[in-house]
């Protein structure tokens, strides 16, 4: 079973981390949603509150991942891009050629840690000019795969960023088949 | 303001209950998630763990509210259909005129306890013809709306769902505004 970690940081985007979460585990991934400060519920940016399945600490202590992945939200993204913690995780998965995938404002954590530097990318149309600074290629694409790193754009284009997540971990076929059933109009 | 009422039980399906309460939060709405079965972390469809708001108790002593919204998942609306609470609040917001919306298998708690019989509804595929049977006149369409019941099919329809719900609340311009900001692909 193709397993991801997905970061939850104050301030992200519960759309975004929930359609991730949720559209993974359709999908036959073992998705652990950890919590960069610890355990407890994290306040989403429209003030969600989401309880963590483990603090990042315990989420690690049960890896490795196939997929590490970012949420946007500006406040959560801040968090990820910040953190040493996630600086480590986010290389070590980009060092052992595991998928590191971004939404949103979440690819500017890769571009704070100097992950996947001059890969193809998107991003929230509102942070673009600073991954383009930054190193990237940039495109605006809804979804952009460039090797191992995934990117997408925002809220609204998350059902492609996890479908082509569990594309990479699971196949096309399994992908294609969540479409039809969550009633996603590609 | 206008303020809604998003009922939240286990079972729920955590991408409707989010998209929805965060694209009403995006349009101005007011919104409280309020647990079923009280204040504590719910369990949702794929193992999302939410924390409401309030209470259903809790969050009715500070009403009434402008809209009244049943996400779906199986588990959940069940417990919705089943729950005495839930139906009367549905009735009331029925007889006082106010805005009743459902998604996915959400329909079914309108359908258990008679709220707009008659009307126009949609819901998730597997439970259209239960709701034909129950009396709704059924459509295929993403999103319905008959006066003042607004009903939606499921994940993949939500963004759709609750524009038509801000739309309702708070204007065709409002919601509108909120597309290009969320990447929505209408
Ligand atoms: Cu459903």
């Amino acid at each position: 079973m193709p397993s991801a970690l997905v970061l939850l940081a104050e301030g992200a985007e519960e759309m975004e981390t929930v359609i991730t979460v949720d559209v993974l585990r359709r999908g036959g991934v073992d998705v652990t949603l950890a919590g960069v400060a610890g355990g407890s519920p994290v306040k989403c940016s429209r003030n969600v509150s989401i309880v963590p399945d483990a603090s990042l600490d315990a989420a690690l202590s049960k890896g490795p991942y196939d997929a590490v992945v970012c949420p946007g939200g500006g406040g959560g993204a801040k968090i990820l891009s910040e953190s040493e913690a996630v600086g480590k995780v986010l290389k070590d998965q980009e060092s052992k050629g595991g998928i590191v995938a971004a939404v949103c404002a979440g690819p500017t954590a890769l571009l704070s840690h100097g992950v996947g530097k001059g890969k193809k990318v998107t991003s929230y149309p509102s942070v673009g000019d600073k991954m383009k600074k930054g190193g990237y290629t940039y495109s605006e694409d809804r979804v952009v795969q460039d090797g191992k790193i995934i990117t997408s754009r925002g809220p609204g284009t998350c059902f492609e960023f996890a479908l082509k997540i569990v594309e990479a971990l699971a196949g096309k076929e399994k992908a294609a088949s969540l479409v039809d059933p969550m009633l996603v109009k590609l």
